[in-house]
């Protein structure tokens, strides 16, 4: 990358040792962009462009209205290994934790009735939550059940884990799971809730679940932070 | 998306309707701007805020100074199919090549070394590579190679598959694969290799390749645009 200029690369290099370094772990925000530009005797634009290579290596992200920030390291996520979110944090060392935003019935779009297997118009169970890792909200997701195995859900605590409930009560252990994959730009929607920019890149995860009877029994569509993880497969 | 303007959703079914509909397929080009804001009869912004929603679902795509463009189908990139770039093009009826960027001997920095299994500051192979879909670039590529294993492979034509020439001149063929796979924003070089703008979201796939004795035998960082792939995992 021989056309960036020095001053990027350097103050790349000084934030990075910095973060490093643990300067700023207390609460893990950086100094403002004018402190910063002062402190590297720069220009905002030479600064900006830095704090942006940072910000597509992970390094730091930028939270609307209040700043740059340390970015925790991403969730490694396993599709080949069966954990729910909660677990797989736990594993990681981290603190999750879920919001609902609502649940009720709707009616199956005709992708949605493709992928559970049902007629288009049938209606569905549909559970929106929000999922925080750390204090930080990382994933966006809609659940979408086949209302015929999960009979009085939606009056239970839905913040909870969807698998350990699909067990306890149901009796419904996940069997196959077909994940897809597209990286993308966050909709309206799932933006505002993460809390970043519209337009801002997510990784849009969607899993078909079947139980272990080969039944389809849910749908999940995840809108992910884009640095919020990582996706881990080996291949034999 | 209540908070959406219905001009804003009208224009996007419109739009998709046309696209659809195989108005723009002879070359693939969105009328400009202009024009479309004329034919909707609607200001510049909310065109743009339209042209937006369509390129977060894929739909459409800008090209530097050129306009907007249909999106070709994402390639569905298996990471358990252990196919290559050329072939699982073809299976899907699509054209590929491959353009050499440059290849030569460099050092092999702390990362790269540790994942290649070689001491910090070993000499190794780096081949860069250009891939293009139906004439579209759609992946950077770096490969780099424990040179042990593959005397002479710089003077070889490294437009061809790699899997292909490994197996017919060194005998060497993949064992088990790791595959890292990080949304992320693009870096410099790639984004200018792959004609995006600098900081376009992609995802990041590093793959550190075993052959059939398992041992590393070399790395790929791979550098896709976002709307070019879907990853497709089945697990059990």
């Amino acid at each position: 990358m021989n056309d960036v200029p020095t001053t990027v690369a350097a103050i790349c290099r000084t934030l990075t040792a910095r973060i490093a370094g643990g300067e700023f772990s207390a609460d893990g925000k950086l100094p403002s962009e004018r402190a910063l530009s002062e402190q590297f005797s720069t220009t905002r634009i030479t600064l900006q462009e830095a704090l942006g290579q940072l910000e597509a290596q992970g390094v730091i992200y930028r939270q609307m209205r209040r700043g740059w920030f340390i970015s925790p390291p991403r969730l490694i996520y396993n599709p080949l290994q069966r954990s729910h979110f909660h677990a797989m944090a736990q594993q990681q060392g981290r603190d999750a934790h879920t919001e609902v935003i609502d649940s009720g019935r709707v009616t199956a779009n005709a992708a949605l009735a493709r992928r559970l297997e049902l007629p288009e118009g049938a209606k569905i169970y549909r559970i929106r939550r929000l999922r925080y890792i750390d204090g930080r909200a990382v994933l966006y997701c809609e659940h979408y059940l086949n209302p015929a195995y999960f009979a009085g859900i939606l009056s239970e605590d839905l913040t909870q884990s969807l698998t350990g409930l699909y067990a306890e009560r149901y009796d419904i252990r996940y069997g196959r799971v077909r994940f897809d994959m597209l990286p993308t730009l966050l909709p309206q929607q799932a933006a505002a809730m993460l809390k970043v920019t519209y337009g801002s890149p997510a990784l849009f995860i969607t899993r078909v679940n079947r139980d272990q009877h080969d039944r389809v029994i849910d749908c999940d569509l995840e809108y992910w932070r884009y640095d919020a993880l990582h996706i881990d497969v080996e291949a034999r």
